[in-house]
């Protein structure tokens, strides 16, 4: 028996007879030469059989499979210097492992999103969508990585939680054993008494927004990864915003580059993602949407084309800061130089993708969260635990969340959030 | 200013004047010196305050602080052979950075378990909780390393699923959009298409079950990762399996075994966990627990009680393969040579932690799978993606879940696994 070998170790067994199994990617006949493109997930290998070497109806057969067939073929591994690998087969013995019955439902014609979407299962088969998620892949391990490295504990937060705290309209609920519990939108709330008890933490999972929105950029599940500080202000945030945005690209840069060069991917663009990135008030940023012609006041908050305005007047991410303290969220510090201001931060990848990160400082005084919980009309007792991280040894604390799926689609270049996760779940989206 | 350091890193300022930021754990008083534990998330140092360098009030406040009250402190560090870390901190100048008003709830005395559940957010602050998170993170990783370092790619299953193929009774379910979907039980189904897109995948994410089983072995939201791969069989799965928890076992000795020791942890228990792990069949499982005087019939499924008793004959793990198929899933592929036997494979914990992880090879026939799912009355057509992995290129392959929370009780020793997930989810219990 051959040894049984993987098509990325082919070119270590040049001249010897070798297993290799997979899938019929591709086929071209030329009379008494078959040319099989097989894949077995990681690679695709050229694979030559000649008519002399088969009973015809084995060559026949061959050349009669559909696509996606599974085979195992058996053959020496020669140089092959016209092929990217370098090797390819020369088969001797061929096995289909399953035969198939019907023809492969993806073909190279053009196929409406929805029907690939409904056959997304066998569609991340295609070498398109089979790159993007591997780096998708890679981002994930950048992002990890990067947190590990730097001495961040990982503090998985809750995926039930036990409150809607801002509101069940964007809400997955659920019976939890008699009482509602809901899919949780972030882990945020859970981070900031982690980092008292780690110092610095991330949590990285899934998340939920049941928002009706139909966007490119809008999943209503995602992962989410957010890292929290204790003795971080809003300085210290962008600075590790800045460090981990330039660490995930030029990491999947360095990993990924032949997946993004499938991709067509402009990589100048992201080769210039280096720090530092450019920081502008909220302020400034009306400014300039104002100058570029764009109707926006003071207070407004940003949809996706004034972030595309303001992210294309750059080559590389921006962070925008001091927003209105109206339009953020209640457990934003204000500015105590102007308490109008809260000390968040987003961030606004370039080329359109628009923000892929969002956080700031926490407010770390009791009483000023208690006002501001009042003041947004929520639930006292729900938060009476969060409020306990400013009741036994607050300290100044920031964070940030960034999405994966927003991050690898603006890595890739595509369009559409929807092929940036393997199964993705969007309104009207809930298959396979 | 001198410069804020993490504890961790005082032993590179031997000698040096530098400022230290974290929570008082706990302190000591004999006279003129006062003796500061403070902790910073990563590490504790003793903080040194002589009378003489503070004037009465600060020196007074310093003793009278509750715990957990958060301190910025400037002063030399030095070398203390007495001190685990080797180094301690002069303070010279003290400073509280957020008074705390009440005494911190977790004292020294016994408190009961609900009430330290209701105080979690607290509690993951105290030395035996927070050790037992680092070694979460660190089986976490282990687990994210095996397969990254074999070439498996990451393939994020979908939490939000569609189908309650198996029944409701113990599924978590929410409206979405207007129709049922479910919280996500196993990403097996979707692991399947995955692997022959990519031929080695996995996925790692929270899983849920409904099920009101109150043990310590239960929990409603818990992490899995989930390996799947082409091509291999059961045997090659069995192998897979022992490979990989060796390998998490030995990673978390090698880098978390000061908190090991800590949790007063059995080393040589743990030390012991190298391949090759005893295999017995389900056959020789019934004779075992039989001779042990347990009371089981063939056909009947381990409990937890068999589970120890034939887990207590070994120093490691044990395999168990080859269950009936009776009590198996739809999906698992029936031994050829016997058809009501199951190519399963379960490995148990040794003492007493059990099943930490289930498994086997699938059913790659599309006759026989359609045949068990109408044999076990599940829905056709929910099935129809799934059968396509059979209908197009289907090929042997196999697979497994490995319970994070299980694997983390085991690895500290503990016997509830409510302790080895920062939030935990359990049948009463959705806060904080």
């Amino acid at each position: 028996m051959a040894p049984i070998i993987y098509v990325n170790d082919a070119h270590r067994h040049v001249g010897e007879t070798v297993t290799l199994q997979g899938w019929l990617y591709n086929k071209r006949s030329g009379g008494k030469l078959h040319f099989l493109q097989l894949r077995d997930g990681a690679e695709t290998i050229q694979c030559v059989m000649f008519k002399g070497d088969f009973d015809d109806a084995t060559f026949t057969l061959a050349d009669r499979l559909p696509i996606e067939s599974s085979l195992r073929l058996t053959g020496e591994i020669r140089e092959d210097k016209r092929s990217p690998l370098g090797v390819e087969m020369a088969v001797k013995q061929f096995e289909v492992v399953s035969p198939v019955t019907q023809e492969y439902p993806i073909t190279l014609k053009e196929h409406g999103v929805e029907f690939l979407m409904d056959h997304r299962h066998l569609w991340i088969r295609s070498r398109r969508q089979h790159a993007i998620l591997l780096v998708r892949h890679a981002v994930v391990k950048a992002i990890r990585d990067f947190f590990d490295e730097r001495g961040f504990v990982l503090v998985d937060a809750p995926i039930l939680t036990p409150n809607a705290c801002e509101g069940t309209s964007t809400l997955f609920a659920t019976d939890y054993f008699g009482v509602p519990a809901y899919l949780t939108q972030s882990g945020q709330l859970y981070m900031e008494p982690a980092c008292q008890a780690f110092g610095k933490v991330y949590c990285f999972g899934p998340t939920f927004r049941a928002e009706k929105s139909k966007t490119r950029r809008h999943l209503t599940e995602f992962w989410m990864v957010e890292p929290e500080v204790a003795f971080m202000d809003l300085d210290g945030d962008m600075g590790l915003m800045e460090e981990f945005v330039e660490f995930i690209v030029q990491r999947v840069l360095q990993n990924r580059r032949k997946e993004l060069e499938l991709l067509e991917r402009d990589l100048a663009k992201l080769e210039c993602v280096k720090r530092p990135f450019p920081r502008i008030s909220y302020d400034e940023a009306i400014t300039r949407i104002k100058a570029a012609g764009h109707e926006v006041n003071w207070g407004d908050d940003f949809g996706g084309d004034e972030e595309t305005v303001l992210a294309n007047q750059f080559d590389r991410p921006v962070l925008v800061h001091h927003y209105p303290a109206e339009i953020k969220a209640f457990y934003m510090k204000k500015d105590p130089q102007n308490p109008l201001l809260a000390l968040g931060c987003d961030l606004l990848a370039p080329e359109g993708y628009g923000e892929i990160i969002g956080g700031g400082q926490r407010e770390d005084d009791l009483e000023q969260l208690t006002a501001s919980i009042k003041k947004h009309e929520l639930p006292m007792e729900a938060f009476e635990w969060y409020l306990d991280v400013r009741r036994y040894g607050s300290v100044p604390h920031a964070g940030f969340g960034l999405g994966v799926e927003r991050t690898v689609a603006w890595l890739c270049g595509i369009k559409h959030v929807r092929e940036t996760i393997p199964f993705p779940r969007l309104i009207g989206r809930l298959n396979p």
